[in-house]
C-alpha cells in the first residue's frame, strides 16, 4: 500500500499524453492528491497545485509519484536530482514505468539510508497462491474488450465513482500499474508468473458484503493473440457476475497487430459468456462501454445507439455520457 | 539445450510412481539414456543399466538427471553427496522439481569451480518477446483437454514418435519440466511471467518446413480456473494446425478442484475451436485421444468407441491403441 496523499511528479514531460499517469490520479482520485511538481520544460499541466518538495510535504504528502513516461527508457539525471532530494526530506516514491527507481544505485542507497520506500509497482511484490476456484461472497464486474487499450479501466473507474456517489458499496480492484498508482494498491497482473495469475485476481478481490461490488480492472483482450492468457485468467480468478463489453468503434486492427481484424462485439459475447460460466454460472453480460474518443458528438450517440439495437444492452460512453446505465444494469441483478 | 547422454538418478524412491520422470525419458527417449543410479532402498527402476558415475561417465552420460520426486521439499544429504561428487567428474546437473539445485550452497559452489552447468528447467533461462502473432510456416499440432493431467504430454509424444516411425518430419515442443528432461529444452511455460507467454511459445514452435509438425505439450484447460490462462496463451501463441481433444472418461471432478465437474468433449470443442481460430482461421479438430488407464481392454474400446461415434472424429487411447489414427488424421489435412 502506497502512503498518501500524494505530490505528482511531471518531471519535463514534453505533451499532455506523456503525463497520463499522473492526469489519471488527478482525475480519479483528487483526494489523493497534494498537487504537482514540475521540471523546466514541461508541457503537461495535471490542473493541481504546483508545488515544491518542501511545500508539499508541510502540506501533507508522503509519496512522490512519478506521473510522466520517460523518453528512451532511462531516467534522466534532471530527475534523479529531485527524487533523491524527495526521499531525504521523507517521501517514498512509487513509479509504474518498466524502469525501476530500485535499479538506480543512487535512489536504492538514499532509500535505504532514510528507511523510505522505491515502489515499483510493475514488479510484484507479493507471492500469490494458485487459485482454488471456490465462490466467494459479494459481486464482482469485469470489463471484456474487443481488443487492448480501450477503455476498460476507465470503464470500471467511472462505474466505481457512479456507485460511490449513489452511496453503494464498490472498490476498484487494479490489475494494471496506473490503476495501482490511481487506488495504492492492486495486482501488476501481466508481471505475475503464469502458474499464479488466477490465484492473484482471487487474491484482489476477496469476500466481501453480498451488496458490495468489485469493479476489477481488466486488461488485454481474449481476441488479442499476445495477452488473451492474461484476460482468461483475469475472467476465471475474478469469477465475474456482470461482465461489460468494451469496444472502440473506428479501429481498424488489434492494437499491435496490423494484420489481425477486430471481432465484432457479437463474437465477443460469444467466446466470453461460455468462458466465464466455467467460474460462475450465473454471470450476465450487462451492458457494453463504447469508447467514443474519435467521434464527434452526433456520432457517439448514434454509434451508442446502433449497438443497443444490436445487441440488445445498454450501451454508453462512461466518459461522455456518464456510467448511469450501467450501474443501473448492475442493480438490476 | 541440456548435453546428452544422460544418466538418471533415481535416488532412493520409495515407488514406481517417484521415479515417474526418469520412467517418461527411458520409455521416450532411451537413445539417450546410459543408464539408472540408485541408491539404498530404491524401489523403483527405469528398466535401463545401473551404473555408478564413473562407468557412466566412461560410457558417454554427460548430465545426471534427478529423475525422482523428493519427499516433503527438501534435497535429502544422501543426494547432494551423489550430485556434488558427479559434478566433480565432470557431469551437468538436471532438475525439474520446484527445489531448485542452485539454492543448494554445495551444489552451485562446486558448479562453479568445476565450470559445469545446474539446469533448473522448471525456472525460464531466456527473456521471451511479447507474441506477434504473425503467422509462421511448416504445421503445429495442439492436444487441449477437458482437464490438467490428462494425457496431453503422452498424446504429443505418441504422435511424434508415429510420425518419426513413418519417417516424416517431426518434432515434440515441451511446455513443461518434464517433456524439458526427456528432450533436453523446451519452454517451462508455467513459470514464465504474463506478458511473455505466448511469446514464449511463438519461440518455441519457429518457421519450419512445410511438411513437418510441431507436437506441442499442452498446459491446463481451459476449463480449469486455476491454468486456463496458461492454456490459452499456448493457443495463441501455438497458433495449431490441428487440435486433438484430450480426455479421462472416468474422472468425477476437476483436478484439485473438487467443486468443479469436467466439462463434455462437446463443450470443450465448442469453446476451443473459436478461441483457436483467432490465431488460425484454417484449424481444424483432428482427433480425440482417450487416457482409459482406469478401464479395463474391453471398456476401453467401448469408450472410444461411444465418443468416436458421438464427436464423428477419429478416437483413441494412443498408449493402449498406438497414435497411428491420429497421425493419419494430420496427414489427411
Amino acid at each position: 500500500m502506497i502512503r498518501k496523499p500524494y505530490l505528482l511528479f511531471l518531471g519535463d514531460a514534453p505533451d499532455q499524453l506523456a503525463a497520463k499517469v499522473a492526469q489519471g490520479i488527478a482525475d480519479w482520485r483528487p483526494e489523493n492528491v497534494v498537487g504537482q511538481l514540475r521540471l523546466d520544460g514541461c508541457k503537461a499541466d495535471a490542473g493541481v497545485p504546483d508545488l515544491g518538495l518542501n511545500d508539499a510535504w508541510e502540506r501533507g504528502a508522503r509519496t512522490l509519484v512519478v506521473g510522466v513516461a520517460n523518453r528512451g527508457g532511462v531516467i534522466p539525471e534532471s530527475w534523479l536530482d529531485v527524487l533523491k532530494q524527495a526521499l531525504e526530506i521523507g517521501f517514498d516514491l512509487a513509479n509504474g514505468q518498466h524502469n525501476l527507481l530500485r535499479d538506480q544505485g543512487v535512489l536504492r542507497e538514499t532509500a535505504q539510508r532514510n528507511d523510505r520506500a522505491l515502489h515499483d509497482v510493475r514488479v510484484p511484490t507479493v507471492a500469490y497462491p494458485i487459485a482454488n476456484g471456490k465462490k466467494r461472497t459479494g459481486k464482482r464486474c469485469l470489463a471484456i474488450g474487443t481488443d487492448c487499450s480501450i477503455g476498460k479501466m476507465y470503464t470500471g473507474l467511472a462505474m466505481d465513482r457512479e456507485m460511490r456517489t449513489r452511496r453503494k458499496k464498490s472498490t476498484f480492484r487494479p490489475t494494471g500499474q496506473t490503476g495501482i498508482l490511481i487506488t495504492g494498491s492492486g495486482v501488476p497482473l501481466d508481471a505475475v508468473v503464469a502458474d499464479f495469475m488466477a490465484g492473484a485476481i482471487e487474491c484482489l478481490t476477496p469476500d466481501n458484503d453480498s451488496d458490495h461490488w468489485d469493479h476489477i480492472e481488466g486488461q488485454g483482450s481474449l481476441f488479442h493473440v499476445s495477452y488473451s492468457g492474461v484476460t482468461m485468467a483475469l475472467i476465471h480468478g475474478g469469477q465475474p457476475d456482470a461482465i461489460i463489453l468494451a469496444h472502440e468503434p473506428t479501429r481498424t486492427h488489434m492494437r499491435g497487430l496490423p494484420h489481425y481484424g477486430l471481432p465484432t462485439l457479437e463474437e465477443l459475447r460469444d467466446v466470453a459468456l461460455p468462458v466465464a460460466r466455467v467460474a460462475n454460472p450465473d454471470v450476465r453480460i450487462c451492458g457494453v462501454s463504447v469508447n467514443t474518443s474519435a467521434l464527434d458528438d452526433d456520432e457517439a450517440v448514434r454509434s451508442c445507439e446502433e449497438i443497443e439495437d444490436r445487441m440488445g444492452l445498454p450501451t454508453v460512453d462512461p466518459f461522455r455520457h456518464g456510467a448511469g446505465r450501467l450501474v443501473d444494469a448492475l442493480e438490476a441483478i
